[in-house]
């Protein structure tokens, strides 16, 4: 199975992994997909270069890519500003009595937690810088069109850039500002998305830019029969996330988690698309966490990127409790068939396996 | 294209056409798909006799359906309890002051409109009765499994049941009941839907059912892409309906229409899921109308039956008004590609044409 896709990144399978794991993205071009390595967890832009080395020295010389988290605008980030007093107590009361409620331990006097200051321009941007000095194929942006100048550099450093889009109209910005993919990103997706679901977002963005770019479908893909869809819809590849999360490699970055295990045990109708992890609508896991801001007189989430340092050291907080019905994580609806622990190259396997039936399948019909 | 369904419902293409548009209906069977009458709009069963007889002129011996809104449980209608005393003045007083403020017309002293009396079981069981008089061959249930002594008798008539199903353990309990078909309804459906989008409903519905029963794939399909990609997600056809709503055939029930207009000139981003409608949550168009229910200070939508009352004059004020940024009206999210009338011949010539297009285009990829 070979589109334009293919022969843009120099990989093998029309398949592209976003993942905070670099045993996972290391893993997933190894197969000959393209992995594709979450910045915003690094607060610290050295360590985000250690893992680079890693990956640099894990990756076979097959290609791989990153993904930042900075919005088009370059927002002001004013001197002496402290973002934390702009929190209104209210929020901070409600997050406290929430946890407490939840039975959350708290930190042991650690102190409060820096949170995930990826979220933060300059942040995202020295993720950009580190990732330059590595052989990347590709910077991704999961929030569309990264500034002017970030484009500029990818480009002439030879890297491929590109974005995700929730509406016709964004592809289209997208392509004009320079991107080199577009992300069709549907609604049943994992993390950030919008109203339009992937049937009908992938065939408006294709008809959009796909004469100029290739077209990704993102959302509701992790399966082969799913993989052929996407491709039926006029996608050149497959955008994935949320599969990745219950694999083995998975578990080497971030141990057996609560987190896994309440993915295995999720179904598809156990998401919901909420403000609460970062400000902007996203879909995540639904635990008592999200369902304790969607109930009356909980207050409205904050806008980014002050609703993510709001809970910064609640997500900490929730992690350290291991307890999986309060989990706070992003997931797409395939959730509900992430049912057990999989290597990348079984997931792989089943994915380019079952296709490949599909295909024949649908030969059958004619 | 032939699948099962083709087989079991004596059809050509696997194409479902739901429609309230009897010339719709008709022209979808004579070109070898299924049209399915929906009967809601009937007040009065001998209305709908009469339109069926008109059917039977007018299918060329083809097959064809009828869709009724029927729960399973039989609710009690209390002799004497009359229904409009259970809504209360408040929702009354917000109905009447937003038309006002919309600026939709009252009915010219005509007096109360009877509104859709459809959704009360007495009435949908009085569509079946008429219905089985026909050589219908598809009863369908837009509430799921119908009543089990609906289904007996259709079974004993030679006439095969649909339920529609937004979970995969709805499928398993309408299969259980004894339906024949199952319609996976995504969420970007038009009408009632859930919230699992098609991409990954269909899939988790054809392996919980799919051995057994066949299993048509709702919501986000109005292409030939789409019809194909709801193949490879395992469907055996697809259930269809915004698509008709522009066809040149619906206008010979409606008149041209405000309401066509607007759904010509809406886009995919303009529909929203509400329970304003009839009380559960449906795809409607996003106008003036479902806005204003959105607002703050809106009240809640009432339950079923007694929201489809509240707003049944209402609905009546908005058909007569004529303007388009008023209208109340299901419909999915594909709606952003209607954007012309064309005959129910061209729109089926362009997903079967389509559809094969695309998996010659697939074909090229392996």
């Amino acid at each position: 199975m070979r589109t334009r896709l293919c022969e843009e990144l120099g990989i093998e399978h029309p398949v592209v992994a976003f993942t905070p794991s670099e045993h996972v993205a290391a893993a997933v071009s190894r197969q000959g997909g393209l992995g594709v390595l979450g910045c915003v967890r690094f607060n610290d832009a050295d360590e985000l270069d250690s893992v680079l080395d890693w990956m640099d020295r894990n990756t076979d010389g097959k290609p791989y890519g990153v993904d930042v988290v900075m919005p088009a605008k370059v927002p002001q980030e004013v001197e002496g500003l402290d973002l934390d007093e702009l929190i209104p107590a209210e929020h901070r009361d409600f997050v406290s009595r929430t946890l407490d409620e939840l039975g959350v331990p708290g930190l042991d006097g650690e102190g409060g937690a820096a949170g995930v200051l990826g979220w933060l321009h300059s942040v995202a941007r020295s993720h950009v810088d580190v990732a330059l000095r590595h052989p990347v194929r590709l910077i991704a942006n999961a929030l569309g069109s990264p500034p002017s100048d970030v484009i500029e550099r990818a480009h002439d450093a030879g890297v491929q850039v590109a974005a995700l889009a929730g509406k016709a109209e964004h592809a289209r910005r997208h392509v004009a500002n320079g991107v080199d993919i577009v992300v069709a990103q549907g609604h049943e997706a994992g993390g950030h998305t919008g109203e339009v679901a992937t049937m009908v977002l992938v065939p408006e963005i294709a008809a959009e830019v796909g004469a100029e770019v290739p077209v990704l479908a993102a959302g509701g893909i992790g399966s082969g029969r799913q993989l052929a869809a996407a491709l039926a819809l006029g996608a050149e590849g497959a955008w994935t996330g949320s599969i990745w999360l219950t694999t083995s490699e998975y578990q080497k970055t971030t141990g057996e988690s609560a987190t896994q295990r309440a993915l295995l045990s999720a179904g598809s109708s156990d998401t919901v698309r909420s403000r609460i992890y970062t400000g902007k609508p996203a879909r995540l896991l639904k635990t008592r966490w999200t369902d304790a801001w969607a109930q009356p007189g909980a207050p409205e989430p904050l806008p980014m990127p002050l609703q993510n340092i709001l809970v910064g050291e609640a997500h900490e907080r929730i992690m350290r409790s291991a307890d999986p019905s309060v989990v706070s994580m992003p997931v797409g609806q395939i959730v509900g068939t992430m049912n057990r622990v999989r290597s990348v190259a079984e997931v792989f396997d089943d994915l380019l396996g079952e296709a490949e039936r599909t295909f024949q399948r649908l030969d059958g019909l004619r």
